[in-house]
């Protein structure tokens, strides 16, 4: 029986450089966000299992023989290697009560809690009664990673509720990670729990959520960057909808149209991705304030670039026109057309420069967070390590 | 005797893709812009040859016999084919009074005057006795090629009042142009001025000038389009002054520090050129609305990429953000840094809209022209053929 409570969390991620041409073979690097979604696992009264995602409206429990008696329901075929079947996925509907065309947060939320809790406990040993409470900085359906960050910490505490994995925070500590060895596991089943929700995800999201720092991508192969510092962002949602299908289909059709004067903008943007990998690798040994002009001027050359190939916004013109108006470099971020913009600090850049820009970006509607990037991946938190704010969200029983 | 008084005009020339991205080898298109530079050859009192450019406050005169001294003082080697010696013009200079180091507008005018007509004669036969008066409708020192509008227009009308070649224009003709031939020569000479005023031109400008309508140039070759629609343009000069020696060395610079960031943007801007090309080619045989769209994304994905380079500007900014406000589509044009931005108009773009866009556009300091591109060469004109502004500046005796 469980009968520790523990706090976990797992970052946000936002793509530095790459976006869209990573879908043309080109690099990506992905940098965890540290913005995070917290999850309190709790011992509960014996024989049930809670699950609340205040965030997106879930209040749901089930019994435990129940949950054992669907879990033999399935051929024994739970594997972290393995995609979640159509099948399976559908009973798990059905015990739910989600139909089956659901695609809202809350149904796909519920669902993968319920996988992932099968499958983990199927394969190393029964769930205990748990009370699972999951509230995140993160807005849903922006591009950054929510999804994976949810994952993720459901991964890290359903499998050391089983004894997976360890809880390696020990008394006095503030915070704890788990071994290599631990978070390839954790990685593996988040990206399931991903697979649940997204259907065939990259695997970059959960990849970030799990290690944090920054990542490479490029056909479907992730390399976790060596070393990276942390750098301070104001993160900005231009709150502009738009659909990253329609974007995508937009650049393959501006390829096709003019591939001569398309394709060196790919490989420019691929270049612009090896230099900023270049600068973060270089940046911990030595850092110097040298980097920071050349990590803006990649921003500059890179916002121009997928302008270029048309995902681009008059929401996003005035967002890197508004901090430019402060000294400050800003690019589009993820699927673009609106969506989020990054915004890179200095370190010495002014809190009243920060001030002022964070007042006149909502002062267009916009909503701006001032955080970093490059944060720690999943991470295990004493109580006395985390901000009100935190534990006020956390608090409610 | 010269007895006939004749007028003539040259155009403009505006760069329509590819600037600074032909210092690097890559294809540029020169397009012939219909503001022009009008000369009218008069008969004058015997033995007088005088100039008059308004613009550049020059009026002066001398005897024809001190010039056919001054001309024997030279070993007789002025050809088209050979650059203007240092001695010649350092001899020049000292005729005319001009300090040796002079590089202001009235000077350098007076010096390739002086030049051409020396040279012209030497080699055709005594230019007679005439009264030249030049006005333009071009702004100097704005790179839209003034100097080679003023260039070919003194070579056009020394080498007819010599007898050089003809003179075209027929009674009751409104304009006429020469044969290729004679242009040949015309452009030979106004290269010849071209470099008494900038030393090492690229002949790009006189041969615009010339020629009218569009031209490639590439390494040092020139190659005129084979037939070319007028596009209706704004022409608008930010009047933000710019060194495009410090412009070409910083996009150098940027190329070395970043080359397989910017190579690319190099090779993208020289298929931009040739997309370009092929669609103006294209235009007249088949005059379809369906090339401007085309044509206005050519543009601003260049503008990007001359951005990306480092040669834009604020100002440059907001005449795009402004034109693009009335759905208009802009790039400068030249060596940026402020100077000029070219808006192109379609056919059917209504006259209310082009005349906001040009109010807002003065409202930023700016000023505008409409005008055309792809306009004719080195043109003979009637009087009757000229409208009430040419014809009052050309009035002044």
């Amino acid at each position: 029986m469980w009968e520790r409570s523990l706090v976990l969390s797992a970052p946000g991620k936002v793509i530095l450089h790459g976006e869209h041409a990573v879908v043309h073979g080109k690099v990506a690097l992905a940098v965890a966000l540290d913005l995070r979604t917290f999850l309190r696992l709790r011992p509960s009264g014996e024989g049930r299992v809670c699950v609340r995602l205040p965030g997106v409206g879930v209040v749901r429990s089930w019994d435990t023989p129940r949950l054992q008696a669907l879990r033999r329901g399935f051929a024994a075929d739970f594997d972290e290697s393995k995609s979640p079947s159509v099948e399976q996925l559908d009973t798990l509907k059905e015990f739910a009560g989600i139909a089956a065309g659901a695609s809202a947060p809350e149904s796909l939320a519920t669902l993968a809690f319920l996988y992932m809790c099968l499958a983990i406990s199927a394969k190393y040993g029964d769930v205990p009664s748990v009370d699972i409470l999951v509230w995140s900085e993160l807005p849903t359906g922006a591009g950054l990673g929510s999804s994976a960050a949810f994952a993720v910490c459901l991964a890290a505490a359903l499998l050391t509720a089983c004894g997976a994995i360890s809880c390696p925070l020990k008394e006095g500590e503030s915070t704890a990670r788990w071994t290599e060895e631990e978070l390839t596991l954790i990685n593996s089943w988040a990206f399931q729990g991903e697979r649940v929700i997204h259907g065939n995800p990259s695997g970059v999201d959960n990849a970030v959520g799990t290690w944090g720092g920054a990542l490479r991508y490029q056909s479907g192969k992730i390399t976790p960057l060596k070393r990276v510092p942390t750098l301070r962002i104001l993160l900005t949602n231009t709150k502009v909808p738009r659909s990253t299908k329609v974007l995508v289909a937009g650049v393959k059709e501006k390829i096709l149209k003019f591939p001569a004067i398309m394709n060196p903008v790919l490989d420019s943007i691929d270049a612009i991705s090896q230099e900023c990998q270049s600068v973060l690798e270089a940046m911990p040994a030595n850092p110097s304030p040298e980097y920071y002009p050349v990590l803006e001027e990649l921003f500059d050359i890179n916002q121009h670039h997928l302008n270029v190939i048309g995902v681009g916004h008059p929401s996003l013109d005035r967002l890197c026109r508004v901090t430019a108006s402060h000294g400050l470099h800003s690019k589009l971020t993820g699927a673009g057309g609106g969506g989020c913009g990054i915004t890179l600090l200095r370190p010495d850049t002014s809190p009243l420069a920060v001030e002022a820009a964070k007042r006149d970006l909502c002062a267009c509607g916009f909503e701006c967070w001032e955080t970093n990037i490059g944060a720690p991946g999943v991470t295990l938190h004493s109580s006395s390590s985390l901000n009100a704010e935190v534990l006020h969200a956390l608090s409610k029983s």
